[in-house]
């Protein structure tokens, strides 16, 4: 089943079904009027969303209309809770090899994790305002599940179950903001403005076999300007996987129905497959060349982010952005 | 006007508008559904509520009843945005000095803030589940407001009218999970277990002349298992009002309605009025007598934080919790 949220008069949007192949929506509201409502109460009213699902495949639901990705919303287009981890430990390591601090071994087995702003989500084909180019602006390409009710004390074992839906990601970074915000010691809050997500959330069921150890064994396909920037495998590398991350997030209080969790920045070993954001290709750069040779994002640029089925199909729809100036 | 949600079936609660003297209370579901649809449409949907709390006053609601705070739910009970400040700087300045590290001048000017988890609050009288006693459980007395819209680039000349309600909050903490968490660099997260709020959220103006300058002017009154521990002034030592942290959380990023903006722990110079939370007296202890005396808080251990008007009338009802084993 695909979900999405098309733009309205309400802040919460409208909810939809999608067709597999993206062409067609139907209106759900009469289901579930949100895509929180339907979460809240997702063992319900899932059941019911995917009786609209295959009635749509079968072309047998009578009000579809054509499914336009600029109309979309984030599939859930405020959260409670957005969670992004660090999953891509390679990229951590990478990072910090280039400015010469050697990673904790740690690192490998306690998941990083940052809790991000989920009050203002973009949708994908959102423009990205920014006051100031100064601020060092980049993607980052990365995957997201979206959560039902998870218990404070929830093991690894357990959480698979509690993965309902899977999104793409662009989780913008302000790179020059970080240094200043980490060295204060609480965190990232200025340097990541607000993030976006693909055009629809899918259940993990829509991946076939390409879902599997709550992670996705398939490339993410990232172009900058038009051109192709990198396609680094989601499913390789990736040091924790979903339900190691929840167990993570839940070992001193609840997540409750509508937690987004992210993975990070998708980072392959294999740096022939590129990178998923502007930070990590800078870096390889400054290691192989002595110095970062490819800016960070400009007004007017642009970033795609997309996934592929065995058959070339996209899954999620394409985010699709433009970087334009604040205010 | 002072607003609750009282527990019900549903994850929102019923919002309800309480008297001044919070004897009684009265559903208004008929104007807003929740508090975050209050908050939504609050241009339109506050008057209406200031109606009722006017008539509430005079005797002539039919439907009222008795207000009970330990069926209050946290005001707002799950938010899209809580971002807590750290406005007492002498607090760091003091925490920084016991461990021999210098605070950077910045720290003046330059306001801290960490993003805390927002799908989960307590309310006032809710237990407080910990895991462990190891952890290092303490309390955070702190103040809140709860904006509306505030667009990204907002100064704070324009910040002070955004503020809609205050409240008061604890803001639990985790002390013995910090040094690991922010030594990984990326902020707080497993040692923030779930926030608790007073059982009612007020509007500026039910705060008088207490009110002024984004500031409450008023102590904090603190007790750990029924004995005074502190009774700093809000007004006093913070360095960065409510409408400059306004100003810092939309440096890059809309906040939207419902945004939970929060002081950071109360702390004044004169020692001699106590602490909001015990490492800040343990703190004071070890420059004093070498060494920490008081303890973190045990399974069974119960704090309250509650705050007076110039006649001795709580204004938000207490927050009155007990700590208990999670699970």
């Amino acid at each position: 089943m695909k979900l999405a949220t098309l733009k309205n008069a309400a802040r919460d949007g409208q909810l939809v079904v999608v067709s597999r192949d993206l062409s067609k929506a139907v209106a759900v509201g009469h289901i579930a009027p949100t895509m929180q409502a339907a979460l809240d109460d997702w063992s319900n009213v899932s059941p019911k969303l995917a009786e609209v699902a295959a009635a749509l495949e079968k072309g047998e639901v009578k009000d579809s209309f054509a499914f336009d990705p600029s109309r979309a919303m984030a599939p859930l287009p405020r959260a409670y809770h957005w969670v992004d981890g660090s999953a891509y430990v390679n990229h951590v390591e990478l990072v910090r090899k280039a400015r010469g601090a050697e990673m904790p071994a740690s690192f490998w087995t306690d998941p990083l994790v940052y809790q991000g702003g989920s009050d203002d989500f973009l949708g994908a084909r959102d423009d990205v305002p920014v006051p100031s180019e100064e601020f060092g602006i980049d993607l980052e390409g990365e995957v997201a599940v979206i959560t039902d009710d998870v218990p404070m004390g929830t093991k690894r074992d357990a959480a698979f179950d509690r993965i309902k839906l899977v999104m793409l990601v662009n989780d913008w970074s302000l790179r020059n903001l970080i240094p200043n915000e980490l060295a204060k010691g609480f965190g990232f809050y200025q340097s990541k403005p607000a993030t976006a997500f693909s055009p629809v959330a899918v259940t993990p069921d829509e991946l076939g076999t390409a879902w599997s150890d709550a992670k996705i064994h398939l490339p993410l396909v990232v172009h900058v300007n038009g051109k192709p920037f990198g396609q680094p495998n989601c499913g390789v590398d990736m040091t924790f996987d979903f339900a190691r991350l929840i167990e993570h997030i839940v070992k001193t209080r609840n997540a409750r129905a509508g937690t987004v969790l992210g993975s990070g920045t998708i980072s392959n070993y294999d740096r022939s497959l590129g990178s998923a954001c502007i930070a990590e290709r800078r870096t390889l750069e400054q290691i192989e060349q002595g110095k970062p040779v490819t800016s960070f994002m400009k007004f007017g640029d642009s970033v795609r982010i997309e996934m592929f089925d065995s058959d070339g199909r996209s899954i999620f729809g394409a985010i699709d952005q433009k970087v334009v100036r604040a205010g």
